[in-house]
Parts: structure tokens; C-alpha cells; sequence
């Protein structure tokens, strides 16, 4: 396993967290590079991440000539399922298998039907495998939840929160949560698409579905959590009344009752930050992550060890819960 | 899915407990079953579970005339595999996958191997899959714990806990940890063999292998949970001293250091009964399931909910981190 040799595309900031990261694990080797920005091309992987290898930075897929190398491909380039659409398709179409962080891959049927069913037929055409995962969606709002209900006899609601405090994290996500901005300005950011947390819906359908619900009708909010009294963060001062952080909520009704309740939460100071899934179910659940769990950690960790058991599964399109499970696997401790 | 037609061997409380959840799920129907005692051989299913088929109840799998019809079998019959050994081997002769309660099989190389090694031969010659669950072994002390490090960068060490508490367990449970019994009779009980929580070893190596730790020594414990004061459960009062319940402890070492921790407690009157998984990682890890989970409805549920991703994998001998996760389907939701 420690042997895979790896494509990476997307050498962004959790590209390189996720260089850093197969560095240290130790679970594989990037052999290939592939990244748009025309500042890295031609620039060595070991630049970006020293210790890495010596790999140059191709500006394409296109560019590449050691295909026979590649065992398996990371792709971490957007969110957006049709951006990323391309890259799937030629990198499948040559047999390789893909991770990939994008969001809406994580239950593309939802908002890419289509393209879901070409990527789902080209990939059993080419013998390869695809996932979308990450820590969220992909892990603590879906995966895990459906991973709750397997001891269940039945379930009639699930519930599900994840509550951040964004303190501690980087600026970019303080950004993106609409930290320091007043009510006027966090509206205005919605209106531009930037400011939201991508994959409550996928999340929502991911779980009805493995349970066999048809999801009849759902809706999802978004609204800032206001700052209640004067709070300091990494971007600077946020008074009174300006957001501290976001607040998605999404609802799902099947069988004509609510069964679904999805809450994101993330803010500055926010207080007794968890994962929870609740289920009323027989035996009832009522499952608890303390203090959370770390997304920029645990997205780069939960790529990485997805290759192993996805490139175990059968050719196609798959989802988290169509893989084995993902083991943080230790190939050093093992001898290998 | 629903129309799965299984074989149920082992019609003992827990195989009649899956008979009446079969029912109750709509997950498939049984078409065939068998048991050992003879005051079962010939009656009809339908008169130990009202509403279920009219399956002639038959002495041996010799006596099976319908394999044609059958898609997967459920045995319930032992926790020691040496003695499900051959019921395996005969159904897995015929094609036919297995899901088994037997504790010993949720990490049959411990105490099995080269049983282990001859059933997947068996399975991987006749195309059919072999499985061991429960809720422990099986799920909370080894695939949930397994789970939780697939968002985890590294591992130092596994700490496991399943404390529950026996007051509204059935009799027979109370009976199995012990509870009433003086400290001379509790030993005596330990050496007759069926006081014990069996499976704790398995749990322990089940972990281990997933994260590739060498178990370079393990131990295992059991002691008494001695009543402080006086206790009343359905098996009488329990006088301070004698036993209310039992603790075991297992540990294993990989790598010079301690890095597995179980605690198995189950006692009346048992204060904060719950199941956790905390992880020394990055990030850290600490999974707590509040109230901990029902032992007897969890074990049926699980069996049943994992006929449908056993049969999606490859043919051989599996654990639960070598399948798709199990999930509660409900098929008359989704219009199977």
C-alpha cells in the first residue's frame, strides 16, 4: 500500500496540505503534478513542499507522459461538480482511479445527474473507480450518520449538527463564514455565492437515500450568527450586531413528515463546538464527536485514506458508503 | 432488497429475535431453516414467530431439498467457530453467502487461522461471502472505533469503553455477567468458561490490523464488579460484596508501547452507561454514543443489515471494514 504512486491535480491549499500530509503518513508517492496556475508550471513539487519529490508541475493533464506510472489520482480543484467534470472524465478514461474533494461529488446526483451517469459509465468502461469525500460533506454529516443507523432496527429522524468554533482556524475559512462582516455585507456575500458552506444538500440526500427514503421535499437556510458582544479574531475586531459566523440549516421531509434535520454552524467564539448525530431509532442514538473534529486535519487525512479501499471496490461511481471503510493505516508500523 | 430468501440456521432467543425483526424490517423473507434440537425438527417457522413463512424448521442442512431458492444465510448458532466451522463450509460450498452472530468470527485469525484460511478458500472457489457481526464484536468496540481514525492524519493510541448498565437487560444476560454470584462462585463461573464477554481479543487484533499494528502482546482481565450496596435485579437481591456485574480489560502493545486499551463493564445498577472511542490522533478523537446502545436489538439489527453489503462484495471471508458500512434500508419506504 505504501508503494501507491499517486497523480495529484489541484496544488492549492489543501493540495499542499495533502502533499504534506502523504509525506508524513508515508502511504504513497506522488509521481505526477497538474495544476492550472500558470505560476506553477514547470515549478518542482519539492518548491512548494520540501521533501517531496522532485516532480515538475505540468500545466494539463494533456502534458503528462508517465501515465503507466500512475496508480491513483487526488483531485482537489473545485468545489463544483461541473468544473471538475472534464478532469474526471480524462483521467478515468485512462484507468486511473480518483479521490477527489469536491463537494457536490460527494452525492453528484443531486445537482449532476447526468453527469454523474457519464462519469459513473466511463469509469466502468475504463476499469477505474470515483469518490468525492472530505470531512464535510463526506464524513461527519453523512457518512458517519448512515454508519450509525447500521445497528438500528429501524429509524424514524435524524438529526444532525456540526458546531464550530472558528477561532483557531485559518483565515481563509474565517473568511469564508463571514466573519467581521456587518448584516448588510453577509447578504450581499450570499448573493455572490462565496460565502456558504457547499454540501448540506448533498449530505441530506446521501443519508435518505441509504435508507431508503425518497426525499419528497427540502429546503435549506442560511443567516449569520451575530456577534453578542465585542469579539476578536484573526481578521480584526467585530463589533455588536456583525457576524460572528454562519448558520445553515436544512430540512428534508419523506413518507409526508420532517425526518431530516441538518445544522452547520461555524462562528468566532462560538461555544461547546461538537459533532452530534441524533437518530430516533430503535435503539435510540445519540452519538457524540467532543469538542468536534479539526476539517482542514481530517479532509487532507480522510482523502488519503480512501485511495486504499476505493481501489479495492468495483469499477464506477461511488459514494462513502459504497467503499470499505477508510482506516487511518499505518504502512511504517506494518513494515511495508 | 427486499426480496432477499434466506436460510436461518440456529433458531435459539437471538436467531428468533432476527426471525421476528426480519418481519418486522420487510428485508427479506426466509425460505429455509435449520436447528439441532429435536423438539424443533419439523414445526413450522410460523408457530415460534407468528407471521412468519411456513418454513418446515429442518434437523440438518443435509435435509435442505430448496438451495436453489436461497440468496444468503444467517447463522446464530455458536460463539466458538471451531463448532460453526462445518455449517460455514457446507453453505459456502453451495454459493451461498453467510452472516454469522459467532463472536469469533468477527477476527477469526486470533484463535482460528487456519479455519479462517479454509473458509475463504471455500468462499472465494464457490463465488459466495463469509461474514462475522454483532454489536460487540463486531461494531462498537472494533468497526466503529476503525471508522472514527478514517478522518485521522496519525494514531499514537485506541482507547475503547463499553460500560453498561444490566438492570433492564433480559435474565439471561444478568446471568452471564455474573450478577449475584459471591466472589468464590464468580471464579468458579470464570472457570466453567461461560462467564465472559467473548470476543474482547477479537476486537483488540481487529483494530490493531486496520491501523497495521504489529500486536506484539496482548493481555485480558476479568474481575468482579462487587455490589457497594445492597442491589435488586430480576435474578434477586444482590447482598454487598458479591458480584453485581463483570469488568474485563484487554490491552495490547505494538511497537515497545501500549497502544490499545478495551474495558468491557456490564453491571447492575451500573451508573453512566455509554460506548466511547477516543483516539490519541491528529486530530484528536473522542466519540461518545450517550446511553450507550442496546446489546440485544443492536446484534439482530446489525445481522440483518448487513446481508445487503456482504452480498455487494467480493466473494471470500470479510469483517466488517472489508464491506460496504451496513445501514438500516427500510425497503417499504423506498417502494421495494
Amino acid at each position: 500500500m505504501s508503494n501507491l504512486r499517486l497523480l495529484h491535480v489541484g496544488l492549492g491549499p489543501l493540495g499542499l496540505r495533502i502533499q504534506q500530509d502523504l509525506l508524513d503518513k508515508g502511504t504513497g508517492s506522488t509521481v505526477a503534478a497538474v495544476d492550472l496556475d500558470p505560476q506553477l508550471a514547470g515549478r518542482s513539487l519539492a518548491s512548494l513542499v520540501p521533501g517531496a519529490p522532485d516532480v515538475r508541475i505540468a500545466p494539463s493533464l494533456a502534458a503528462l507522459t508517465n501515465w503507466e506510472e500512475i496508480d491513483a489520482a487526488i483531485v482537489t480543484t473545485s468545489s463544483d461538480l461541473a468544473r471538475c467534470g472534464e478532469t474526471f472524465e480524462q483521467i478515468l478514461a485512462r484507468g486511473v482511479a480518483v479521490v477527489s474533494s469536491c463537494e457536490e461529488l460527494v452525492w453528484p446526483w443531486l445537482r449532476h445527474a447526468q453527469l454523474a451517469e457519464r462519469l459513473d459509465q466511463t469509469a466502468k468502461r475504463s476499469g477505474a473507480q470515483l469518490l468525492g469525500t472530505g470531512v464535510n460533506p463526506g464524513y461527519l454529516m453523512d457518512a458517519l450518520a448512515v454508519f450509525a443507523t447500521g445497528v438500528c432496527k429501524s429509524v424514524r429522524s435524524v438529526s444532525i449538527a456540526r458546531i464550530q468554533d472558528a477561532t483557531p482556524r485559518r483565515v481563509p475559512f474565517q473568511k469564508k463564514i463571514g466573519a467581521g462582516l456587518s448584516p448588510t455585507q453577509f447578504q450581499a456575500a450570499i448573493g455572490e455565492g462565496w460565502l456558504r458552506h457547499v454540501g448540506l444538500g448533498e449530505s441530506l440526500h446521501f443519508v435518505a437515500h441509504s435508507l431508503g427514503w425518497p426525499v419528497e421535499r427540502w429546503s435549506e437556510s442560511i443567516e449569520p450568527v451575530l456577534a453578542t458582544r465585542e469579539l476578536e479574531c484573526a481578521l480584526g475586531r467585530i463589533p455588536v450586531g456583525h457576524a460572528a459566523g454562519v448558520r445553515q440549516v436544512a430540512e428534508g421531509w419523506s413518507g409526508g413528515k420532517r425526518k431530516l434535520l441538518f445544522e452547520f454552524q461555524a462562528a468566532i467564539a462560538q461555544s461547546e463546538p461538537h459533532d452530534r448525530v441524533k437518530l430516533e431509532s430503535e435503539p435510540p442514538i445519540d452519538l457524540v464527536l467532543r469538542g468536534g473534529v479539526h476539517g482542514d486535519v481530517a479532509t487532507s487525512a480522510i482523502v488519503l485514506n480512501c485511495i486504499a479501499p476505493l481501489l479495492s471496490a468495483r469499477a464506477g461511481l461511488h459514494t462513502m458508503a459504497t467503499i470499505p471503510m477508510a482506516a487511518c493505516f499505518d504502512p511504517r508500523a506494518a513494515g511495508r
